[in-house]
């Protein structure tokens, strides 16, 4: 049953892609051609919130993303937010919505805020519409405004399952693993540059899968990277789940390099920080950290807590190159929020 | 019949391959997964000149490259200088030999610089022990030196083929159009760094065959290319040589990138310039002018004459990154010279 003008908030996090989703198979239904596993970050670092309204006095629907009202028309924003329409007319709800979306970090430079933002807009949407959607449809929904958003769903390990059916209906997020399974492993974001990217990344993503030949490989070679990271991840054995998240990172970026026109995501700053890790393995003797870059030149540091000191330092010696670098745990995925809401509807709703 | 104790000299050039080498299917004939295409450049701008004596006179076969002695036992000089011995034991001479081969170009730093030594070598050794050996027959020993050498033995537009049998029987270099029928295509090199590279092409090939799962497609796509750029070539249509040379050298790239560990040969002014030219192409509507990139980070520029003032101008904007350019033509292939010796066999020969 839906709760009209009740504001629901929502709060959530982005994910970071151990393998990485690249190219799909359906651009409507939002089907990748494999399977993608990630960290859901803990959102006291990272973080999107999201509040949602329905209201009979909205004549119209109104989005608010950072403060800045965009247009429902603009295509970028049309392809995500339709989900929202959709999942108002299957509770058969006759009102408009006024939505308002927050992030602590910037946004459109590959740091997966569509993720988190989607993520939590229909996490709220949900509850304001009183849809009783499970866990698993939310993660459906949200695939289809905007594809890695499905796994920010869920906290700990996920999986995004390739699925094979023409409709999408086995093309879900799974929690693999939850947060408490192996919480040593954490996250060192280092932020090389707050620009929007050139390419985004559905555009990106159409472009290799029309252009770059070698992409006919990817999709079994991510499939048994997926498999064999989650046993990595079972037995915690960092140092073969490192070299896969490394692999997984290269080899998006060579399918990006090598589509055309060349995609280039990374800067100096994340081949300097590549080359960090790579020596700090090398002196360690074993994997002490693995670096994954998404459509960005922010790099994921994957590590263990014990050696977040080492790998700061390492960081802090590349001074200049590094704006500012984070540290995140995981997270447990998108929760509401009680009595807390972004929306000021007095100011944002029409007069 | 051979020429003892007569000094015999080639002068040479690198090639620059428009469709890359990069993965043997054998290792020890030096076959490879695909077909390539090269410029070979005029000697005037970027030579090798290698001198070869055989002598009874010489106890141990001696090498020089640049003035320096290099050890044949050395594992790198090993696998190229074996085939001198076997060109030696099929002309049936029992003599020592020296050669003395000099680069007016920074060696091992993705200049091609083996495949013009290679290729001057087994042009003057031909000579000096009167094999009387073909072309074709030459490039298939050059092959076995150095796999891209076997282009070098020819001027032009040169095909190394694939080949099927097991023997290596036939995969041969070929001219497929001289130097004279386009030669406004020019090629300008970027010299970006002359540091010695970390990873050697026969290494680093290796590498990437085994390790990364991309190469699957690596094959077809570049045989595809082959084709294409032959008959772009014969039209004379710059826009679709461009396109297929960038794509190609963005392709080997990614292959690299993939690889485990990440081989990485570009640096920083490497993607300033591949920027630069694809804002140029862009600017003019048209594609005036193709990069690419061999095992190493210095630029080949390849356009027509006409556009050689634009593009060296916009080379000059990138001060500091660039350290030398250099305008080279199309070459005719190694040529003999005649009383002009590298080998000053007082100095080099025993005591």
């Amino acid at each position: 049953m839906a709760a009209l003008d009740k504001v629901f908030t929502a709060r959530g996090s982005p994910n970071i892609a151990l393998i990485k989703y690249w190219g799909k198979r359906d651009e409507k239904l939002v089907l990748p051609w494999n399977s993608s596993l990630s960290i859901t970050l803990a959102d006291d670092v990272v973080n999107t919130t999201t509040s949602i309204v329905f209201s009979k006095k909205l004549t119209e629907d109104r989005l608010f993303i950072d403060g800045k009202r965009e247009d429902l028309k603009n295509k970028d924003i049309e392809e995500r937010l339709w989900i929202i329409e959709k999942m108002r007319n299957d509770a058969d709800v006759d009102a408009g919505f006024l939505v308002a979306s927050k992030n602590n970090f910037p946004a459109s430079s590959g740091m997966a805020s569509s993720a988190s933002g989607i993520a939590t807009l229909v996490t709220a949407a949900n509850a304001a519409l009183g849809s009783g959607l499970s866990k698993k449809e939310l993660s459906m929904i949200a695939r289809q405004g905007s594809g890695s958003a499905c796994r920010s769903i869920f906290g700990g390990i996920v999986e995004w399952h390739v699925g094979s059916r023409k409709d999408g209906s086995d093309s879900y997020a799974e929690q693999m693993f939850d947060e408490k399974y192996w919480p040593e492993i954490i996250d060192i974001i280092a932020i090389t540059s707050s620009e929007k990217k050139k390419v985004p990344s559905r555009a990106g993503m159409r472009q290799t899968v029309e252009t770059n030949p070698l992409f006919q490989s990817r999709a079994a070679s991510a499939e048994k990277r997926v498999e064999k990271a989650i046993i990595a991840y079972k037995e915690r054995d960092f140092g073969a789940l490192a070299e896969l998240i490394m692999a997984d990172s290269n080899e998006m970026h060579a399918l990006m390099m090598g589509t055309r026109p060349s995609i280039r995501y990374l800067n100096s700053a994340s081949y300097e920080i590549m080359e960090a890790i790579e020596e700090l393995n090398r002196e360690a003797g074993e994997n002490i950290a693995a670096y994954t870059f998404d459509a960005g030149p922010n790099a994921h540091i994957i590590t263990q807590e014990e050696f977040k000191d080492e790998i700061l330092w390492a960081l802090k010696e590349m001074k200049g190159k590094i704006m500012e670098t984070r540290v995140a745990g995981q997270g447990s995925g998108p929760s509401l929020l009680r009595g807390d809401s972004l929306i000021d509807l007095a100011r944002m709703a029409p007069k």
